[in-house]
């Protein structure tokens, strides 16, 4: 019998804190070994650690091993001399004494040049390879980037009165309706998979006012594009008591202010690794749906096809407007089309066929789709029956509004979309760990 | 065209605010009408708002509005001066002068007594009209306690050096291998939902070194009993570079430590509605499998049916002892029989009928499993053969291991089981928002 009464501090250092120790020093680091370069009698072995690359030198004679029994991707623990050196990574590296060999790796051979600083390989190999390609240092930093656009969204809301919900992913009936539906058996019951908590949030703002969740949605959509994934990670909030459908776009941009804040102090090294400028978020435009897509249009000949919808092209058009007229990456369309939001959406009192909603375009790419809410529940009934729906399975959720919901609305964003275009991708599994498409199911 | 700049400071104000500012002055304030109690001459109006209740007085012939036009759960905004009353919530109270209704109820007579302080109805009741009973505020406190929990851990382990990722729960092999296994159609191919995310938590400790998940875990398991949900939060973690499965053990001390301390800095107001003592964690006993099983059975007369298996009964024994024995709500369970572990888990080198794992128990009952795991590729394939398991759809993870991955554990601990016992209910579904379970699908 013992006790265990916390993290016990590690005789092994990490990068930030050999970073802060004297040169000359005797330190224990351990590592994966990236690579090994052999330069005769001397030889580059450049650990891979959680921080980034550490530099250890073997000299000949000076160790209690041989260069010859290591191997790439052998996971190991070094003893050995700090030293400064301006040219190796974060300028320090160790001289060599000892190394104990944790792990040896059964194949050392990678399918994929994991060590080159750039991993210039196919988007499918890297996918197809993925707990591999993920070793190289520049594809993983994406993930660290989406880390802290994940946490800022979650302290942030945190700091504005939002309480954090976990919603069922499985299902009766799904939120946004129409044929995108995973359908499952559950216990002999047909059930579906969870195309968006909207439902579940809404339900939540009579509770707790404001609320968010971050977590997974399914779409079956049979769409192969660069910008489609069948489960992705969604960044949902849903707020009371609001004046207007503004409140909403004036969250999100608090939320964007807030995570280039945090990305730019806690997440320096991923945005040198992947050499990022972090677009301007101070101020962001919002202009209607029709305003703009008229504007975008004459601006670029572009000739509309449908005064009712968005193409991806239109977006794109109305990113580059954003960009050169007003300097910003982003911009909030709104008044969306009535009839291209779901019946959950707020129409506009001056004019039914556009909703109080918006969406908000990244560098001419959709990423976030919001607006206010119907919090009437004989408004609600009424959309309901105008648009031919059932409320079977629908009972709860209609039975809040029933019983008094505040005015409300909220926002879902895209999460590896946001990443992609920050990181200056052009492919949404690009920043996606292990996408899931019409033809990828595995790994 | 206008321009967002980020979040507008709202004119209303919420409780914290109210009990920083001066008695006698013109405060706004929004809310839903969480009861009225009519005395005559005067009424109490009490407002529920996400900070908790908030007493407004009603005086006739001193407002603009008349007490009949109010009703329950209407949505409002109300205008008055600001005092202050030793029997009120909060101790304070606002006299009101002007009233807004932002939304009426279609009925304001709820199926349950939510403005009661103790919602004594069936458990059953209370899920079939979720969003109406989490308006009770002892109801919903529990899931700001939830949240404090999930808080802590991701800030935990943020400041250990952990990476969050988001893995798919849609895949094309299950984890944890068995029957319970929820299947679906993923575009006429087959699929199953994530009994949990080990496979690529584990792939991703060859990545990050460090990782952790907060998400959704599916369980098709046909028990229904008050511990057992088929759809619940897992907070998963994974570290490489452990010296030996303590160091897992460590961290979740280290993590439990935190969250108290979160709590008690940050839910005060939680802990409170629910009368919390919150649990010490300075120190868990660990103690064998082998030998509590025992020294339980011995101290209070249980005869031990299975000597490799552990029954809800014995946890409780367990859980029992360590109270009485050590003071301590939390006991590690250490080393359980192999057969009883996936095939994954790391076999203890000095006797390979037990693992290097542990379940932690609180106040009887397993909240968390884990354990080392296999790291080296030849060592995992003779066991996966001696089990005779298949490994069709294990590729990636394979190769993960071939191409080296260091010595790693983790672990994984059930959300609304954590919830449950830390506020003190005795089923798992009152500490779930919308629990899945073999009769329950919706809402």
């Amino acid at each position: 019998m013992k006790f265990l009464t916390g993290v016990s501090k590690q005789d092994t250092m990490e990068i930030s804190e050999l970073l802060k120790a004297k040169a000359g020093r005797q330190v224990k680091v351990s590592g994966a070994i990236h690579t090994i370069r052999d330069m005769g009698t001397v030889a580059f072995v450049i650990l891979r650690k959680r921080e980034g690359l550490l530099q250890c030198v073997y000299v000949k004679g000076n160790t209690d091993f041989r260069l010859k029994d290591l191997q790439e991707e052998a996971a190991v623990e070094v003893e050995g001399i700090l030293m400064e050196n301006e040219k190796a990574p974060n300028k320090i590296e160790i001289q060599m004494k000892t190394l104990t060999v944790l792990s040896m790796p059964e194949d050392g051979m990678l399918p994929l040049p994991v060590s080159k600083w750039k991993l210039n390989t196919s988007l499918e190999a890297k996918l197809n390879y993925r707990p591999i390609s993920l070793r190289n240092i520049r594809e993983r930093a994406r993930f660290r980037i989406q880390e802290g656009l994940t946490r800022a969204f979650r302290d942030f809301l945190y700091s504005q009165g939002f309480t954090e919900i976990h919603t069922p992913k499985i299902g009766a009936k799904g939120a946004e309706g129409g044929a995108n539906i995973f359908k499952l058996q559950y216990f002999h019951r047909p059930a579906v998979l969870a195309q968006s908590p909207q439902f579940y949030k809404q339900m939540m703002v009579g509770v707790f006012d404001r609320v968010f969740e971050t977590g997974p949605v399914f779409r079956a959509e049979k769409h192969n594009t660069k910008r489609h994934l069948n489960e992705y990670t969604s960044l949902d909030l849903e707020m009371g008591y609001i004046d207007s459908f503004e409140d909403i776009m004036a969250m999100e941009t608090g939320y964007l202010k807030y995570a280039m804040e945090l990305l730019e102090a806690e997440y320096k090294r991923e945005l040198q690794i992947l050499d990022i400028t972090l677009p301007k978020t101070e101020r962001i435009p919002a202009v209607r749906f029709s305003e703009i897509k008229e504007k975008a249009a004459k601006k670029y000949g572009h000739k509309m096809r449908n005064p009712f919808d968005l193409e991806p092209e239109e977006e794109q058009l109305i990113g580059r407007y954003a960009k050169e007229e007003w300097g910003s990456d982003f911009v909030f369309v709104t008044h969306y089309p009535s009839k291209k939001r779901p019946f959950y959406a707020m129409d506009d009192p001056e004019d039914a066929r556009y909703t109080l909603s918006f969406d908000l375009l990244f560098d001419g790419m959709e990423i976030t789709t919001g607006g206010q809410r119907i919090h009437d529940y004989q408004m609600l009934m009424d959309k309901i029956a105008a648009r031919g729906m059932e409320t079977d399975g629908m009972e709860q959720y209609l039975s809040a509004f029933r019983h008094g919901m505040p005015p409300h609305g909220g926002l879902g964003i895209g999460l590896e979309r946001l990443t992609m275009k920050l990181v200056g991708e052009e492919n949404v599994r690009e920043t996606t760990l292990f996408p899931r498409d019409l033809s990828r199911l595995d790994p």
